[in-house]
């Protein structure tokens, strides 16, 4: 067992360097930084050119913490575009095959983008704000030039800009508790996928019940710099009896729900309907988006590939920062694009995208893991 | 002194967090990375999502070296966009307010992209490989979705790629001498800003000579992965003697220079006219490019801020991780938006816009940073 643990601080040193960062104005702090850096934040990433964080404490200990009380995760570089005006509607649904004919003001969409090619450009969220008006909350690509482009070349009526908004999540199976404190008890009427406007200190902000975890939550898009710390401190306050704690994304609760993450489980290489996401492609409704020639031909011919969970006993995985080839034999089947060691499940899981003769749920594939082989299972995602 | 070398120190601490960086498929590693950690880098940023190193040694030695010998920079970052087909010089130009037209084949453009309100989306080189195929070698921003989107609602005939390929400069005042040694003295034959295909075992590489420094050198774009560690390799061996070093840009070197960092120095909140690109914005020329009007407008108006140099003496200056205002009297007129401290000329030196009514060599404001005010003084760019 000792000799086990040597191995995984060797490995772990090897695998995950930790080189400083070079802030500048490009790369942004946000105006949560300061609170962040109080509570010891160890590690960020940068997305969309912002600071992200990605571990507190540790990884585990972060995702107990999770999965058992609320935190407040600073998710500025989830930046909104707004589409605005007579065509905005018009621009938006081009820009997705989801069917966005029937969508309600308050509602909120996770939305496939894709490209001429059926290649996925984004997978944000967006909210219908009004008949005219749509923020398209991104993940990490910048979506504005896109729909610029589109907007500019088709001669569409609609303003494209990225207005300051620094959403915060409000996340953890005390969630509502916490914010039932701080913005009353109307948070408990607004439902999955739904965003209403609620007071804060006189000021109308958008609450939305969503959030990249599967532990339940909220997402409160702040549109005025200086409310940001008010927020914070007063979230941090209401919740100090319930344990509350900073947080982020976490990497372990997030492959646990299959919730993936454009850039690593998906690139412009994917369709939608390779990651999984089919059930938020209209193929057959008649409605107009880019990419739907790309998607049919492709739904039609048979996917060659599809994303899966791997499920994996013995050691421990390391930390998969570049795709790992699985194998079949000696034949190359599919990658690994994502992995951690789950605490619940008691092994290792992963995400893969997995050609068609091997993403059989019970397949055994073997994953070539920078520590060395070892043999996995297709199961479905989610894994919880 | 010393309470000064003491003050600096804590200064350095204060306004320079190190996080960590965790690094995953979405934030690439580069082929060069492993040399670049055989030679001790010390800091990165991300730049393209891919890891662009900031520093080996210290600012100030990395400086010295860069302006005395030569360095090896990966510059992976700098991605190519490619136009292709009938339509892609008519995209090129659609897209910068340079005049394009009497661009040679091997030419190297420096050249401002700019949306329908001037605003900057990006300052690449465009290198022009054949009538019909251009390579946008981009900064910060993804060009790839502007071009996409531009292509695809305007119906031109014209493929929108990024190729993998990875940038190696050579730069530095041996850069020749190193470069003729592997690629033999025809390198010796491109011109400034021009670009030739070379052979490096049996592979034909585009060679330019262009750089972000001063210093003289060339950027080498390797399309085949395993090439670049051979390459690496047999420069960094032909280069012993002369001192060959693992640099990247340098900021003391570059705010010297002049040369202006996009998302720093330059936004989408900016005009080229405002960032002193004037010469490369053709507006008289009968050539048909997005933000035409809105240039000529901004012209004809009179331009209210322009970016200019300032000189500051006394204590060093700190980091400059986000702009800082200028004042003159109690009034803001401007912001630094780069800073640092420059050996050879013996003081702090910083790039600003500078609103209209101050913005005149000699003038003399001060500026806000995190340490304190201190006085500038006005003068043109470059500094050196």
């Amino acid at each position: 067992m000792d000799a086990l643990l040597e191995k995984g601080k060797a490995m772990a040193t090897a695998l995950a360097p930790s080189p400083s960062l070079t802030l500048s104005r490009r790369l942004a702090q946000t105006p949560f930084t300061p609170r962040l850096e109080a509570c010891g934040v160890r590690s960020y990433t940068i997305y969309n050119r912002t600071l992200l964080a990605t571990c507190f404490h540790s990884p585990e200990e972060d995702y107990r913490h999770l999965k058992t009380h609320v935190q407040l995760w600073d998710v500025s570089c989830e930046r909104q575009v707004e589409l605005k005006g007579p065509d905005a509607a018009r621009l938006a649904q081009l820009m997705t095959p989801r069917d966005l004919s029937k969508a309600r003001i308050g509602q909120c969409l996770y939305s496939p983008l894709v490209d001429e090619d059926g290649g996925m450009l984004n997978d944000p969220v967006i909210l219908k704000l009004g008949e005219d008006r749509y923020w398209i909350s991104i993940a990490d690509s910048d979506v504005l030039l896109w729909a610029k482009g589109l907007a500019l070349g088709m001669g569409l009526k609609v303003q494209v800009t990225q207005p300051e908004v620094w959403p915060l999540a409000v996340q953890g199976p005390k969630a509502e508790e916490l914010m039932s404190r701080v913005f009353s008890e109307a948070v408990l009427s607004i439902g999955f996928f739904r965003c209403q406007h609620l007071a804060f200190r006189g000021h109308k902000l958008a609450v939305a019940r969503s959030g990249f975890s599967k532990q339940g939550g909220f997402e409160i898009f702040i549109d005025s710099k200086h409310l940001c710390l008010e927020l914070w401190d007063a979230l941090w306050q209401a919740g100090e009896a319930l344990e509350v704690r900073s947080g982020c994304p976490n990497q372990i609760e997030r492959i646990e729900g299959g919730l993936l993450s454009y850039g690593n489980d998906m690139t412009r290489a994917n369709t939608p309907l390779e990651c999984g996401l089919g059930r938020y492609c209209h193929l057959d409704r008649p409605i107009d988006f880019i990419g739907r020639e790309a998607l049919l031909r492709a739904r039609d011919a048979g996917l060659k590939r599809q994303v899966r969970g791997l499920t994996v006993a013995g050691d421990p995985l390391p930390r998969c920062s570049q795709p790992w080839p699985v194998l079949a034999g000696c034949e190359e089947v599919g990658a690994v694009t994502s992995a951690c060691n789950s605490p619940d499940l008691g092994c290792g899981i992963a995400i893969a995208m997995l050609d068609r003769d091997h993403w059989d749920v019970g397949n055994e594939v073997t994953l070539e893991t920078p520590a060395g082989s070892c043999q996995g299972r297709v199961v479905e995602l989610p894994f919880l």
